[in-house]
């Protein structure tokens, strides 16, 4: 067994425009990088991070790759100590899982050097512990692609009730981040707690056709499924830009285009990594055009999720 | 061409516990045949309808099989006569999509006996028409897989995107209609307007969690996704012995159970044939106990819809 190990956790788009609170995809790259070992000293010990300009809690208790670890430790008994440097890459608050990433890989790097006792699926809860002190909720939709790979479903919270939706091979994202911040939290409190029926109607036929339509590797229905039409409307109004930039790419032959998580960044999916790169750079022109900075991101869907990239 | 033919329409699940307006699937047995011939004399006329009790329109322009061939004759600009003939076979008001299965044999007739100008799909929005007439709203969730067979996931009504749902091989229904009458419209009074937020996402879930079950072939998930937050709760309270009935089919072994359309049917799905006579065997039992008779539909998944008996 390596008593030092160095995981990739990726950027993951939660609610994919119909599936909010329920459906979630990981990313090839950007992503969090967690270096960790065994020690003997008990305890989990957060070592150094970078990449966050100094603004995240290096106490484990208050930091989502500590907590994540925590609840592992503790739910399997384990007393031995644990180190921990994280590199992050990804922008905090910006609706990419930037918590989930380090929690994730927080979670697959304790479980590696321990010598694979639980199964991906099975460490999401510990990383949902940490999703709980970073937004206030512990929400599973950034968390399990981050861990699983690919599409992951929510079928249900009360029991956790995790399915992996096959997609087609062909499939990109592109991520574009304003550089603007939008906590989850306050992307939380827009949302109205009742909604019409007939919006839920539309929303879970859309759903419904999303799920058909990766599982099909129907990418007309996938564009036609790619619809919001109770949270992008509420959220949208806290996104400086969002109509234009969402113009911009189904003008580039996306095939939908919505908020990733709580915003403020935007993803849209397409069939070619060069639709998405054209999509990516007409989104950030209009961006541009209200006077706001962007960051685009080109990537295809990671089936993996959460890789070790080192060990020793 | 055959210039008289014979067609079946099978009864239909609407709804399918969490697939509120936009999923519906078809059985085998029972339901309706129609039998029609073109003449040379315009206009289309219904010359008898058995099995209704008399309780059906001969009104072509108030029948659900005459209004769904009207429309269909209308939209293509053919004059030619039409007669038709209507055996009743499913109960009126009962769930199973009585008014749906007689408009989904007529369209298919019509359009056979003309040399299929159209394909199964667009043969649907005829039928829709008729279930206007029939019972205030042009839904497709009946028409739709009576017409096309199978689970049919109706994505969107504007524009009308039909989905076919692949569905595993064994797959059984058992279909309990208690003798009581209950309208769809009046059904569709104690629906809320509005709906939690909560509620909304667990449905949601659970829909997709279905569709992902089906393509799969996984019972267990189907099982876990068949549920219904939402419209059962307000429906049950129409359905004298629901919960009693509900709790026997399960008890039984079935995947899952629910309403069947706006009821007041009762609808299970299971595993073997052998489970779902079980299940409605128990089933009835429970709806003796409080007083009422019900009669047992059991039968596979009807992959294939409506379909020609004879032609001469």
């Amino acid at each position: 067994m390596a008593k030092s190990i160095k995981v990739f956790a990726p950027a993951t788009v939660a609610n994919v425009a119909c599936g909010f609170d329920v459906l979630g995809f990981a990313v090839d790259a950007p992503g969090d990088v967690i270096t960790m070992q065994l020690t003997d000293k008990p305890g989990t010990v957060i070592t150094s991070i970078s990449g966050d300009g100094g603004r995240l809690p290096k106490a484990a208790e208050k930091n989502t790759a500590g907590v994540a670890v925590n609840a592992f430790l503790k739910q399997l008994n384990i007393t031995q100590g644990v180190e921990i440097t994280i590199e992050k890459n990804l922008p905090l608050g910006s609706g990419m899982g930037s918590s989930a990433a380090s929690s994730a890989a927080a979670v697959v790097a304790i479980n590696e050097l321990l010598g694979k006792p639980l199964s991906r699926e099975a460490l999401v809860p510990f990383a949902m512990e940490a999703e709980r002190i970073a937004c206030g909720a512990a929400h599973a939709d950034n968390v399990a692609p981050a861990i699983m790979g690919g599409f992951v479903l929510i079928r249900s919270y009360a029991p956790l009730d995790l399915i992996r939706i096959p997609s087609p091979d062909n499939l990109y994202c592109v991520i574009v981040t304003p550089n603007i911040e939008l906590r989850t939290e306050d992307a939380r409190k827009v949302l109205k707690q009742e909604i019409t029926m007939k919006d839920a109607i539309q929303q879970w036929g859309n759903l419904a056709g999303l799920i058909a339509g990766l599982m099909q590797k129907d990418y007309a229905l996938i564009g036609r499924s790619l619809q919001d039409v109770i949270v992008e409307p509420m959220r949208a109004l806290l996104i400086p830009g969002f109509e234009e930039v969402k113009i911009a790419a189904l003008e580039s032959g996306v095939l939908g285009c919505s908020i990733s998580g709580s915003g403020p960044s935007i993803f849209a999916l397409a069939t070619s990594n060069q639709i998405a790169e054209n999509a990516g750079a007409a989104m950030k022109v209009a961006l541009n055009k209200i006077g706001l900075e962007g960051t685009i991101y080109v990537s295809k869907i990671n089936d993996e999720g959460a890789r070790v990239i080192e060990q020793f």
